[in-house]
């Protein structure tokens, strides 16, 4: 409720003459103040375009704005997929995306939040998940989750009169007011959990060597004092599915063991329902959200690959290659619906690769360093395709910073749900939609804030980005990186290049930030009573359960 | 004259079948005699096809074969140029490169040599560097160059009718037996050395920091007794052309000094004679060969740059951009002279990026690891891009292993020229007329030994990558890399996954090509009069030479 501006904002404000017109009452972080007072007109003529281009878009749509499709990959770095030319790197190829991409926009510079769950909270609620509460959600049980208060991206869309759907991954907590179908989607099927339930600990990843300690007969348990430390994947909740309301657990009987099979199964009923839903949406007279997040390509064992086809020959690498086919689907699907000139269609990864799993995976840190969990440009830089038939210029490139948050306000706009965003908290995402309907050039963003969980650990601005020093650090030497000149971020000594001009104004943009989450504090993290409303709960979760409320929480 | 094989290669030769019947009575490395024992049959009908093809392209072309223009950029690293999708990571676009890629065959994994001379002596001799005796050629006064003995491509086409024209960097020594003139170019002009003394060792350089030292004045010479021990780059040779079957020196007088806008002239003659050239040739009646090497982008002072255009700002970065437009023009010109259809246009990088330059110039090793001068991917593998109206198909890839020594023997098999090779020595480059004429996997390379001057510090085969260990490390422990799975080769940890097998394999190979080369033994390098056969040598160059014979060589 707070609608105070930090002072420093306040006097940006003053001076752009627009007080924040473009975004109407919206509060964003500080240095959207700073860009706006510089931009704020041109903005305003880009404004004028934009409407017109929707209002025309709209009218030849039966007034209705466009579907939104929204497919997001499991841990996929920038270079990995849709460029045949690094097809020579990688050792496999993703043709159907390489076909988006040639179909529509490439997002040249979206940055993500470095892992799976910051980045899906980021895109749903348009903030910085510190500011949420919800960093990480576990593998195992956590009664941990997404705050019911959180406004998502499904709610903005319902509220302007969108249906919304979601399939697949979902990774924002186990607890009820955390399921998608309590945030905003009208249609919802889910695991609860996340690969690392799924996929690694299981026996078969066991065997392969992928995980260790996850099946108890795999080695002497003679002191075994607490059986509960190792959780079973197959006593938490798998996938989870509305039926007249209701959630039910799908596909494990009670007794029943999680396998790699039960996973590949999984990933063929999201990828067939996905598609199912296409067709149903495409019967009613509503725009939709389809919110599509598909389990793979994450996938660890070799045994369920009947055939390798990549000359790489690492799991995800064959996997990425079939989730490549499944894109190709749903895009066929759009085509043959006579969706394609109505739908914004956007394919991206989530964060960098999973360095961990290299070798394995047949994965790596191929054009920017670092991956999943860092704040290197490896593992927050992704591919992002946008296809918007009639709109998006067929083989055209962007290469104005993105955020994925910024998705949240795009579409928002694009939808005419700008009014459906809360104006009584920080929301982050900026708003983009001159860079879809105008181009390059047209986008609103030059800095980017990037976390790991809790900390700050770099600050993108322009083309310099700064790894935070230690503290007490002079800012004078604090490592500064061109970011293509040195796009690996390899080489900080050469900082002192940028460090006299730049430290300074790095720390100031720190400050600033810091002082706007003073003023709109973060919200608490909560712990809740995990699966509630889930009403086919099997002995052995229940079980878990009730071993968990137990357990003393702090 | 030896035209025994070592016993390996015998037995191999024997296994096959076929008597080396691809290529005659050339005589390669033992490795192609495995790869044709196993493949000779497919390549038998690979031949027939592609002979059928020339033959057919002959036919339609005037019973001639085609022209060869040859563009060869200096210090270009695989993902540097061409490729829309890495403008993002680099700062800056090509898209004159971008547009001929799209028109013709990306060769996808091209190796050279890692540093200018020896690709240079690679492309022009097919054979490895070490083989001839050339291994570098320096920027100061030295006496050394490429044996008149060695055979090099534009002797092998001209043998064949072809006309042969060289401009720009030649960079094979600074002896009237190395000079392109003399190894089989009918028109040639060019620098006799190279960018560092054209482009670093002058007073401009020094102001910018670029280089210390050659400028006498930026510091008191109180004790200096040896005022050679700096060369002064002025009085040594610097472009030359040749009129009536004369050499000159041209463009700079005696007693004038050596400056970046000298060297900015230069490199616009050298475009300019480029385009004269090509309307000159394609005026005559006979095939040609037009061997352009330009000196960019190869540049170091920021003060020559009156716009700086990228986001990059690097030295570098602008240059590549100026030389992509060059490369433009010339494509035009193909096309305005109706010469498209019966002219191949390869362009490609001769190394990786030169990373001792990185900050100042805007380049970095982006995709693969290191850079000129290194055995790493990063300093051997170059996008290069062939374009052959009606043969190549537009927008197409090839991930076949290539080596620069296989334009050689590809392009004398193209041209009808296969006779002109030589068999009295190892010819190292294979024929690749199937990549060209067939399209990708008709390839007959997967291997490279990868050379550092005189030592071999890797070796290259299929998609493996052993860097040679220590003498008396056990292979078995030696590091191996996945180059799909781990492009940028490093963590060497993960080599035990390969080790077991592959360690001896490499070791193997590298005892047959150590073996091959007592066969057919190295030549020695050769020590000479420098500049000779220039006519009009400034007094102070001829004071230069003077005071070098008189320097006691060991």
């Amino acid at each position: 409720m707070k609608r105070l501006l930090i002072s420093t904002v306040a006097t940006l404000v003053a001076l752009s003459g627009q007080a924040n017109a473009q975004d109407g009452a919206i509060i964003h972080d500080a240095e959207y103040y700073i860009l706006e007072a510089q931009n704020g007109e041109r903005w305003a003529e880009d404004d004028t375009r934009i409407d017109a281009k929707l209002a025309a878009l709209r009218g030849a749509n039966a007034g209705k704005p466009p579907n939104i499709v929204y497919i997001l990959l499991d841990d996929l770095g920038f270079g990995e997929i849709g460029s045949k030319e690094l097809s020579v790197v990688r050792g496999y190829d993703t043709p159907a995306i390489a076909k988006l991409a040639q179909e529509g926009l490439s997002l040249q510079r979206m940055y993500t939040e470095p892992s799976c769950t910051p980045t899906r909270v980021a895109m749903m609620t348009g903030r910085h998940p510190v500011r949420t509460g919800t960093m990480e959600a576990k593998a195992t049980i956590s009664g941990e989750g997404l705050h019911g208060d959180e406004v998502t991206l499904a709610e903005v869309l319902k509220g302007a009169g969108y249906y919304t759907s979601h399939v697949g991954k979902w990774h924002l907590g186990d607890i009820q007011q955390a399921f998608p179908n309590e945030q905003g989607f009208m249609h919802a099927e889910f695991p609860v959990h996340q690969q690392g339930q799924l996929a690694i600990m299981h026996a078969d990843a066991e065997v392969a060597d992928v995980i260790r300690g996850v099946d108890p007969s795999s080695a002497a348990q003679t002191f075994t004092l607490d059986t509960t430390f190792v959780p079973n994947p197959a006593h938490m909740v798998t996938g989870v599915e509305i039926r007249d309301g209701q959630m039910y657990e799908i596909g494990l009987e009670p007794g029943e063991t999680w396998t790699q099979d039960k996973y590949v199964e999984m990933n063929e009923r999201y990828q067939d329902n996905a598609l199912a839903q296409l067709r149903k949406l495409a019967a009613q007279d509503k725009p939709f959200f389809l919110n599509y997040w598909p389990l793979l390509p994450s996938t660890f064992t070799r045994s369920d690959i009947s055939e390798f086809k990549t000359l790489n020959g690492g799991v995800w690498a064959e996997s990425i290659v079939q989730v490549d086919e499944w894109v190709g689907e749903i895009l066929d699907e759009i085509d043959a619906l006579g969706l394609a000139e109505n739908t914004i269609v956007v394919v991206m990864g989530d964060n960098g690769p999973f360095m961990e799993y290299r070798g394995l995976s047949g994965g790596d840190d191929r054009v920017y360093r670092g991956g999943k969990a860092q704040h290197l440009e490896g593992g927050v830089r992704v591919n992002a395709y946008m296809r918007w038939k009639g709109v998006t210029e067929p083989g055209s490139y962007a290469e104005d910073m993105l955020h994925v948050t910024d998705l949240f306000t795009t579409f928002a706009r694009i939808a005419g749900a700008k009014d459906q965003i809360p104006q009584d908290r920080i929301i982050d995402g900026l708003d983009q939609s001159g860079v879809v309907l105008l181009g390059e050039t047209h986008g609103r963003r030059d800095y980017v804030f990037v976390y790991e969980a809790a900390v700050l650990k770099s600050v993108v601005k322009n083309k310099y980005k700064m790894h935070l020093p230690a503290p007490g650090t002079n800012p004078i030497i604090a490592p500064i990186f061109d970011l293509y000149r040195d796009s690996r971020e390899m080489r900080a000594i050469d900082s002192i290049k940028y460090g006299p001009w730049a430290g300074g104004q790095f720390v100031a943009m720190v400050k600033r930030h810091m002082a706007n989450r003073k003023t709109y504090p973060d919200r608490e993290a909560i712990v809740k009573v995990p699966y509630e409303g889930i009403v086919n709960l099997r002995p052995e979760t229940q079980e878990m359960v009730e071993h968990f409320l137990k357990t003393p929480m702090k």
